[in-house]
């Protein structure tokens, strides 16, 4: 049996955005952390899937005998970088009655008619729960920001109340997990043209996409922009290199793992005594 | 490689209750249609991971061009017999985006001061969700009818409710697949004893189990009375012997497959010039 590659250092170290964090600076073709080839980052996140169900079904069953942990990641990228491929690779080891999984597309007209975190409170995992946002409150700062449909002043404003509601998440109990999948733009350019040349994939794809993708610079800034005033200790933003879309998968693993690690889970101790009711049980 | 051992006769058919059908007459331990072993049902459905997930994505792909197809997959059981196994071993393989996973427990309060099928209504797919319902409706006219909690009118009523709202599920565009995980009573005595012999698993065990265990001949007089009041041609009941974790498996992962592959799924035609979109991506 092939030896399983494991990471020299983890990605909550290494991809943690920091004082005086570059996004310009991130290689979205590197592997931070990892020294192992695709075949190798492959059998690891096979291999790693297990204990990741574990712990998920640990943080599910605290939650039935009164615990309130929670987990929640939240996933932002340019479009085309592989928010479903993590969802559908990452995940899916998960049992699906543990997960709560949002997409958040543009605002209703209702949606629009309140401030921008009501739509998302309304998401936030349960106790036990692990919740996944694809896209997020985020979007308020970054395609806002991008096409000027919110003024300097309320960008600002909206970074606050999303520290602080992030805050309050941290404090009732939910392990906050952040991460940006970091693609470059002639990446998203071959996976465009890849969708293109699929007709299983030409649902996939959006001429809003490339509309977007001439605001690629803008993006950019608004990513850094939001990184710098939203990461903060308890909830910090992960860049995670994604051109390589086996490295992203191994790499969110690697950070849902560290987040329910960290959480000390423990299985639920009998609130009955284990004797009495197999007797019970062995005598019906 | 191993070769993979396929039904010699679809469940669809197979596990069907039909005119006359007697749930005394099925063998929890049997595995019909199906001449292979163990590991040839292993096989089996990790081999069909693949077809699942792609019809799937298919009915997501569809419903993003205006479908409005959708399926239901209804799961009534007694406990132990298996419900959380197949959503973590069948479900598992289709992308989390597409599926609507609801577990029905006690109503709350103010579900109770609604009529039975308001809570279910809100949980209904949405057009090209694979919704799974872990209990449902069919509580209301089980468990109530047991404990006498409804008079035999009121049970009455709702079998005729429920397949009025099933007819109107199916007229508007959902394939509704029920399913009964049929277990015996020796082997919910032996998985309870499971339970109870390992630690990680006391938290799935309820004294309550035990108290239900009892009227095991009373639930089993009701699901042949909803069974026979509620096997309509367009949502029959499917009776899926369960003793056997493996063959419960397959046969639901059949269901789906089966229900899926009937209803045309198509890959949505590109609404916009491929040439076109490739060239202007190109020059991007």
């Amino acid at each position: 049996m092939a030896r399983v590659v494991g990471f020299d250092q983890h990605p909550a170290q290494t991809l943690r955005a920091g004082e005086g964090f570059s996004l310009a600076a991130v290689d979205p073709d590197s592997t931070p952390g990892y020294s192992g080839n695709k075949d190798d980052g492959k059998l690891l996140l096979a291999e790693m899937d297990d204990e990741l169900s574990g712990l998920q079904e640990k943080l599910f069953a605290e939650s039935r005998f009164g615990g309130t942990k929670r987990v929640l990641l939240i996933l932002q990228a340019m479009d085309t970088a592989g928010k479903g491929g993590i969802v559908s690779h990452v995940m899916a080891s998960m049992n699906p009655q543990g997960v709560q999984f949002k997409a958040f597309k543009a605002p209703t007209d209702e949606e629009k008619s309140y401030d921008f975190l009501w739509r998302i409170e309304k998401e936030v995992p349960a106790a036990g729960m692990v919740g996944v946002f694809d896209r997020s409150h985020y979007e308020d700062v970054l395609i806002h920001r991008v096409h000027g449909w919110a003024s300097p002043d309320e960008i600002k404003r909206r970074y606050v109340a999303i520290n602080e509601f992030e805050a309050r998440l941290t404090d009732s109990g939910t392990k906050v997990v952040k991460v940006m999948l970091h693609i470059s733009g002639d990446e998203q350019k071959e996976r465009l043209l890849a969708r293109l040349d699929n007709p299983a994939k030409h649902w996939k794809y959006s001429h809003g996409d490339l509309d977007e993708r001439a605001f690629w610079d803008d993006y950019m800034s608004a990513y850094q922009a939001a990184i710098d005033e939203t990461s903060t200790p308890d909830a910090p933003w992960h860049i995670v290199p994604a051109n390589k879309k086996w490295y992203a998968r191994i790499a969110v693993q690697q950070l849902l793992l560290g987040a329910l690690s960290g959480m000390n889970l423990k299985w639920p101790k009998a609130a009955f005594d284990v004797a009495t009711e197999r007797e019970l049980v062995a005598r019906s």
